[in-house]
């Protein structure tokens, strides 16, 4: 055990240490095992966009066992996904990888308010042995208190159980305009609330420099807060998760060009970002470039690149 | 037990031996059974459209004797049927047939959003001595989120009992246009998402050449898929299930003539459907024309014509 | 044991031998015992529409034991009523008439979504020593589909427990227009939907010679269905029902003369119904003209008139 | 045990011996006792109209301690409120009079449909030693489904425990008029449902001399239902009561003259009522002339005066 | 035990000894310590405005545990907070401050129905060793009876468990007006139906001479209560809490300069108040700063200033 995870471990001293056990799984696991980083592979673009939209560019990625091969041939931290993708393999790939259950997810057709269906339970990741669970919360939508109080029974009864809670926390909706949706002010918020509410790891999105409330905007004047730079923005937000104190993952956004998301992951893990959460960008590359591309994305947050 | 089967069992790792006997009972039984291939006779017209328009033109159906004696003389895989019809034969027939029991059903008299009552149970379906349970979700309208929280927990409890979860996936109301219903990525995403949420065998109708959401068009087209033929469409339907591991069963549609439907039978064998489930084009005729129709359709299945 | 009753009984192969022992006292009860047919007085009235407009013009109906004591001397098969009444001379007239306890209500001042409130439970039914429950349905209305889910609920727990289960099937709302409520193909679409849900007896109101949904009227011509007489409709009510093999009732419908109400009564039994549920048209008037008509309709399923 | 009161617990041959035993101790607790007259000290004020508008009137009715002695001074019957009230006294003055836990509660605040809150349990009502529980229904309000279905529960519950159960029945909302909720055919209406659900005890307004609702009107014509005195009135509703076996209070209404207010109460006790809830009109005077007050009114009930 | 102490106990004779026990370390913790007097820190500013517009003014606040040292080194009597922050150092400082968890939150982000989210649990409180819960109710918002019956629940099982209910009790919506949420009339209503719910210590607003509500003019001028300062306003919310036998503490409020602060903390302790709940005015402040502040708060509260 590293001097880094221990440190990291000590943070979460109100969890029990069945959770504890499995967030020193998932930080030891992979090529950046014992660095405190994290880069996991998350596969809910199929429930949210369509099997066409997240498969047709590189047909193998159908097949779910493509997906566990893809994040353990690359050596990532962990693979999460829907119930379906983890059910289809999680026997031939037992003990290959941690898992993590995405509990939650939208989809496409939907034109109500923004919300998503609990498709699974934390018994299911007890049952397929994940790592822990994964679930939204879209603060702003008029679903927003209904959803925090599914991530509260949720959060519950995971740490009960031993596992570790993993929290996607995307403002939609309400006082949020669709360009604030990434803008700084509402990203650490986001990063706030999830940590408030008890989560071990926090994703969010990599953060623009716009203040989107009106009410922040004197506030990130007077004090001023350095959004310059993604790096300095990232530090704001990692500040605004306990002083640094909880893991904070950063997704790498809409497929873009290869330096430009290198570039992105470099000012993460220069802002003191937890890691990246890269789904997309990977999965929808053929294999071989896929594989180059995590590697590149591990090396920087080894210090390598 | 054909290889066949064996495949088949193998794609549901994460299901226990209830479910994965239950499952082989519904492929080996009738004149398929063995083959990997399943035609199942549905009788939900009633409770959607009314019995007059179900039954008129064919009365002895209006009994629910007849239904059951109907799936056994035509020597089919299953016959799926609300509580009701099942309840009035499980004892006569008991153990000539592989029974779903239903558990939702809409109606055409109400004009709310679309939505289904959950009008039985799985204790029902354990009770009736079925070998599944039949659930309905419709992504896109605006009660779609609860129908897939009311699926996840129907096919949690199914499947610790040991039972199969059979769903309909029918995208309807939201971003879906009218024609879009049967458009291709419509079809292609419903079956993806039953994939995600558990189902052991996946109801959709036969796709169009349609694509109906704008964001997929780019898609289709970049990724030259394709949609020329039914048995193309079927064919990436059928590997936007898992890349082919999961069963997918289409409907008959709309009551057409006979070559048209045997046409379509063909299209779906050729593009490597599981099957198909007919209903109104089988209980609507006379007995003999029934009888005879479903011979043919075994005998697609069979590559016997 | 007759024989009718006993064929009666063999429909509901799926019931336990509690809920068939109950079925067998309602049909066994009064005047028409062992006939297979039923006359029921129902008290619901003072619920729906007051306690004046059901009880002013035969103030003595004001008291319960009234109530209880009419259906005794006119030798019904059975009294069905909200809690209240049932429990005001459960005790006294405890063996004297089989009871079946109204589970739900409407009130005349609400100017809601069509719906009811459930006023009392199977366990209440249990303790007041009734042979079985009552429920009200309203295909169409925007409640329905939670009505049906209460309904399943319900069935489930009064077959479990033994009783039987009546289910009043009224469409109203939706698609449904104020003068189909009565419509021909309504009226069985109510019974079939009731028959699929469980229910041991079914209460309809008599047909009219109407059609109400537009894609009903191309079937009801071209399968030549007969609705010339309410006779006829009732015969294809009766079909519609599992092809007879339901117990449905026919209210008494709007206060009409003795005549009126006498003829209609002879064409339900003409038509095969399984018989009759007269509420207003019994309690308001003068007890001996109460017992007169009741003692004519009895007669009428004798065939003694 | 006199023999009023005795007839009056015949009237409640479905409940079990310890509600009876509790409807016993109210029914013979105070100056009335055994005479089958009730007239009880109802306190929710405070929270319905906030406690300015309650008790600055007579400032010492802030403490809770003044208004169980007022109960107890003044000889009633019983003491209502909501569950602060109580806590705050349950223990100096156990035994001292019949208490009953009001469960819900509306406020002025609200501009919503009419609810209530329900902010306290049966559970609570047995632990403060009460010898019943109360419940305020507004029928027509379109949340008079649900309001009522939660009385249901707690009627069951109550009684379960061997608690008397009382129902405020207020109707308000839907196609009740402002004025129409003193209506007398709206009155017996609201008693008679209360009667329905399985009420002990009733609270109703003193009745006007309007017909509210359209259909009632030629039925109140037609049967010549006298309604010129307010005497006449009370002896409808107490009809519609289960013929007058049923506890029916009546509210003392606005603030008046003192005058007015006997006079109304020898109108209820003329036309048969069972008694008085008396709030504003007491708790709001000071002590001496509250005491005065009541004392007339209970002169009245035991035709003294 | 002072005698203080003790009376003030005395108030809660319905109230289990645990309870009683929680409440008293409440009480004598701190420098304000057996007098009677609380002051406590609630940081629920994070979650309500966001992280940024609560700490960069100070940002040492960022850290959790730079909030329980800030209490601690106070002398104050608790610290409230939602449950991550607790989390976040209950380890650490355990048995250092009394603690209450805050378990429900709003925040900015939302343009819904004024609500808050459950965002954590009584058995959460008890696993991190707090004396009691904290819950905010919006009296007058569409959601307020939905927010009562929540509040009801939680302080049902939290007294079960021996903790101590503390009650936010902020109007808001419906028929109060902007300015009328810190109005006289409104902020003694808000008092009065925590107290009403059973809330131990009851937390609202310094009230404005404002009287909001049309219908409670006439009662605050004829019965001539004196609201010219704001110690005669804090003198009749106490009344209005039970005749001063309920705890009630006063926010700091909007933040603003210490000397205003300081007389609005003076007129509350001269008003009888129970104290003062001081967040944004003590976390947003350097440390030392902070600590003079809450000296002369105490101060104030001892009489020594």
């Amino acid at each position: 055990m590293t001097k880094r995870v221990k440190e990291i471990l000590s943070w979460y001293g109100s969890d029990n240490a069945g959770t504890l056990n499995n967030l020193a799984r998932l930080l030891n696991h992979g090529r950046l095992g014992g660095t405190g980083k994290l880069v996991i592979l998350p596969v809910d673009q199929g429930y949210e966009h369509g099997p066409a939209r997240s498969f047709a560019a590189n047909p193998p990625a159908y097949d779910p066992h493509y997906l566990y091969q893809l994040a353990i041939d690359a050596g990532l931290s962990g693979y999460a996904a829907p119930l379906g993708l983890l059910e289809q393999g999680a026997d031939s790939y037992a003990g290959q990888v941690p898992t993590i259950l995405k509990l939650n997810s939208a989809n496409s057709l939907s034109a109500a308010t923004p919300d998503q269906a609990i498709t699974a339970s934390v018994k299911d990741a007890l049952r397929l042995g994940c790592v822990g669970v994964g679930f939204t919360i879209y603060p702003g939508s008029d679903a927003c208190y209904a959803m925090m109080e599914e991530l509260r029974d949720i959060i519950r009864e995971a740490k009960a159980h031993g596992l570790v809670a993993v929290v996607w926390s995307y403002p939609r909706g309400g006082k949020v305009s669709k360009e604030g949706e990434t803008a700084l002010d509402i990203v650490a918020y986001a990063a706030h609330m999830a940590a408030l509410m008890g989560a071990n790891v926090i994703k969010v999105k990599p953060p623009t420099d716009r203040i989107d409330l009106e009410a922040a905007k004197p506030v990130y004047e007077s004090a001023d807060i350095d959004r310059s730079t993604l790096a300095a923005r990232v530090r704001h937000v990692m500040q605004c998760a306990f002083a640094g104190k909880r893991l904070v993952v950063f997704s790498g956004g809409e497929a873009k060009d290869t330096q430009g998301l290198l570039d992105e992951i470099r000012q993460i893990r220069d802002g003191g970002g937890s890691g990246s959460i890269i789904g997309r960008n990977s999965f929808r590359r053929p294999k071989p470039e896929a594989l180059a591309l995590l590697d590149e994305v591990i090396k920087i947050y080894l210090h390598e690149a």
